[in-house]
């Protein structure tokens, strides 16, 4: 990935100032790539609504797919973490609210990502699909996980998949069209929604 | 939207060989869409990809970005009236699985447009999202009557969606990482998710 690479040289060279534009190229690309796509985000746009040289994304990041693939690896990477930390010492339904709190928190948090996660994880043939592949898959089994614990008698991949897939669609939906809700509103409504499948 | 005129030059002209000529088009645009996104796709890849002469694209469908407002309205559209159909005459719990098991259906049967809406339903910023507002809001409101004839204490909006997108990620994820698993596997993991939501 050139991650681990990355940060060591910004650690030699300047690392605040190198993680700060670093952050700056990252949220830039995201809110870009999240309204118009991939493609249509050019390199020159992401660095003038950086503010930063052209030349310091190619430095940090590579090139403008690397960019996108450890953009993508590192937002859904952040999300597991935030999910295992939520759902810690939990089991059954309340495991369950906990794991869909926090997601519906992260896209409330972060709702750029989150378009572009929901846009991106599904298509093939994208040059990053494998490497997100990874990633992608831990993000579910912390769903699943909580899900065959309590009920073995389910598949617990697709019924992960299906929680995980209510509460990101409803919370899309909610950014984008329904924004008067409130975030107890729209949480409500997805326990709700799941509310006969786990005991406790 | 300039459809109803085309189809009605269509049926002036050659009715069966322009209306083939335009589902070629269609379903070369939504396969290459689908996959590398809307601005990385040319009208020289659709032509290509459909076998048609790129001036045939202009001619039926005005241009690039008129096309896929027409490709996005259509396939919302068709969704709608086939979840409209499956629901038809049915209430509470056997209504929800029916539109489940219907936009499931859809899913499988036109896997890239179920990408491609995914993708692009959310987004802001783009020049069709007005357009696709209503036909979408329509197709969002079969899940949302249904839960609010059965529960109107829920608030029937984000519950419809929450079904929604249960039912459309449980779908991807089975068609591009689980495609080991059948249809009554995927529907019985969305169906007992949402198995407490309504009665009957």
């Amino acid at each position: 990935m050139g991650l681990e690479a990355a940060h060591a040289d910004g650690a030699r060279a300047a690392p605040a100032r190198r993680s700060g534009t670093r952050q700056q190229i990252i949220d830039a690309a995201v809110a870009l790539i999240a309204n118009r796509g991939f493609s249509a985000t050019s390199v020159d746009d992401i660095a003038a609504a950086a503010g930063v040289a052209k030349g310091s994304i190619f430095y940090i990041f590579g090139s403008k797919t690397d960019m996108f693939e450890q953009i993508l690896s590192e937002g859904v990477r952040r999300l597991t973490d935030d999910l295992r930390a939520a759902g810690a010492g939990l089991t059954g339904a309340s495991a369950l609210a906990a794991l869909v709190t926090e997601l519906l928190r992260n896209v409330h948090e972060h709702p750029a990502f989150a378009k572009l996660m929901t846009a991106e994880v599904f298509r093939t043939g994208r040059h990053w699909q494998d490497s997100i592949r990874l990633v992608r898959d831990e993000s579910m089994a912390v769903f699943a996980d909580v899900v065959h614990e309590a009920r073995p008698d389910l598949d617990a991949a697709l019924v992960g998949a299906a929680v995980f897939g209510a509460t990101l669609v409803t919370g899309l939906e909610w950014l984008a069209f329904q924004p008067e809700r409130t975030f107890d509103e729209v949480r409500a409504a997805i326990l709700a929604t799941t509310h006969g499948l786990l005991p406790g």
